[in-house]
């Protein structure tokens, strides 16, 4: 809303047919938005797409025009859905093939007559791609232009985001104060809560409730990257929320 | 991949800076895709963008022109950063206010006086929409064109599905069958798969690795329409998987 721009942003492009169907749950969204809001990047939106090559390249190139970075997972293994590196070299049109650094990776784990082709697509990577290690079962992820490809399986995703975080621009990071307005209905706060947003520049301020076994509980965050402006807003919300409670 | 094209798809816009903040971990994602599989919707894109009108607008507008149906989560409440509503209305550009259906069921839960201005918010609909009761807490949400507009609490997100997917056209539900590899790395079998997923036309064979505390497990997944189909790739890939095992 309110909330300022800043010049490093970020969108995540799950790939999967998995999700999709909704057999497997999406874990990796949240672990990658809260390590990005940690080092300042702003993830400003996320992209669920089936397995197929033109779905894929379509959002890789719509979201690696608009955002900062961009992280893609799943798709990276060996079997023959895994269509993600040869989606991201088409996207980037450049050629892909049997990276060395890659297979010299892979033979960390298996012995060279285990390097089967169904392997050694694990370490086919795009031309000009840099590689992203990967600590748990080998097979690297890799990078190129601003786009950064990782696993799907999450152990794996969270150590390739590991490697790659140190590496991007940080950003000013956001500060965030929640403010439990407890067992106070929204439409209690809500009118004084917009008159606070709206004289309380640069500050992005929003009202989140969750059901509990006891009714609604409702969580009022404050956010922004100016401290002073953080806490003015926080306090203006407690005044306002102590004169609501009984 | 190779799944055979049905003319009933669905996108999901979850609108939510909390998500994207990693504050709040989405759920209605991974329930909405299950409940739309069941009854044979194909859910072929999930979006996830900040609470910002210019970018609900652009999403709306881009996913209800490519698929059957559309549903949003979140932004129907009663603080100034619930803006899904007039966000629907500028996507349609129809007008938009308070409706005395919505206002009825309001009533239902707020005594007259304690209906202000912030709780009316929610009974601001877009002109020309039908609305989604909510058996929850009254705040209904609403469906116009092929959008359906939900909340963004789990709870009640689930409670307006109830009374939607009813009214949708459902599609020939896939059948899905599993087959577990057990501990057969990926790269043991993605030759063979990879051969029956070619040979075997009509279904979409996928492989998914999880990581369990003894390492890899890999479960295979074989989905299509034909149940006929189905049961033939199931039955050469747990040949080929016998094959293998030692």
């Amino acid at each position: 809303m309110t909330e300022p721009r800043t010049s490093v942003t970020a969108a995540v492009l799950v790939i999967g047919d998995e999700i999709l169907s909704g057999r497997t749950k999406d874990k990796n969204i949240g672990s990658i938005a809260e390590r990005l809001t940690e080092i300042g990047i702003d993830l400003r939106e996320v992209r669920v797409v089936p397995d197929e090559a033109e779905e894929i390249v379509a959002a890789v190139n719509a979201l690696r025009a608009r955002y900062t970075y961009l992280f893609t997972t799943g798709g990276i293994g060996p079997t023959h859905d895994d269509i993600t590196a040869d989606s991201i070299a088409a996207a980037f049109g450049v050629g892909i093939d049997v990276d060395e650094r890659a297979r010299a990776m892979l033979l960390e784990r298996h012995k060279p007559e285990d390097l089967n082709e169904a392997r050694l697509r694990m370490a086919r990577i795009p031309h000009g791609a840099e590689l992203i290690p990967n600590p748990v079962s080998k097979a690297p992820g890799f990078s190129i232009g601003n786009v950064f490809v990782m696993a799907g399986v999450p152990q794996i995703m969270n150590a390739m985001l590991d490697a790659i975080l140190p590496q991007l621009s940080p950003g000013i990071p956001v500060i965030s104060e929640t403010i439990d307005a407890g067992g106070l209905p929204e439409g209690t706060f809500a009118t004084g809560l917009s008159a606070i947003a709206a004289r309380q520049g640069g500050v992005s301020i929003g009202s989140y409730p969750s059901m509990t076994q006891s009714g609604f509980a409702n969580r009022i965050v404050v956010r922004g990257r100016d401290a002073e402006a953080v806490a003015a807003a926080r306090a203006e919300i407690e005044e306002m929320l102590a004169k609501l409670r009984p």
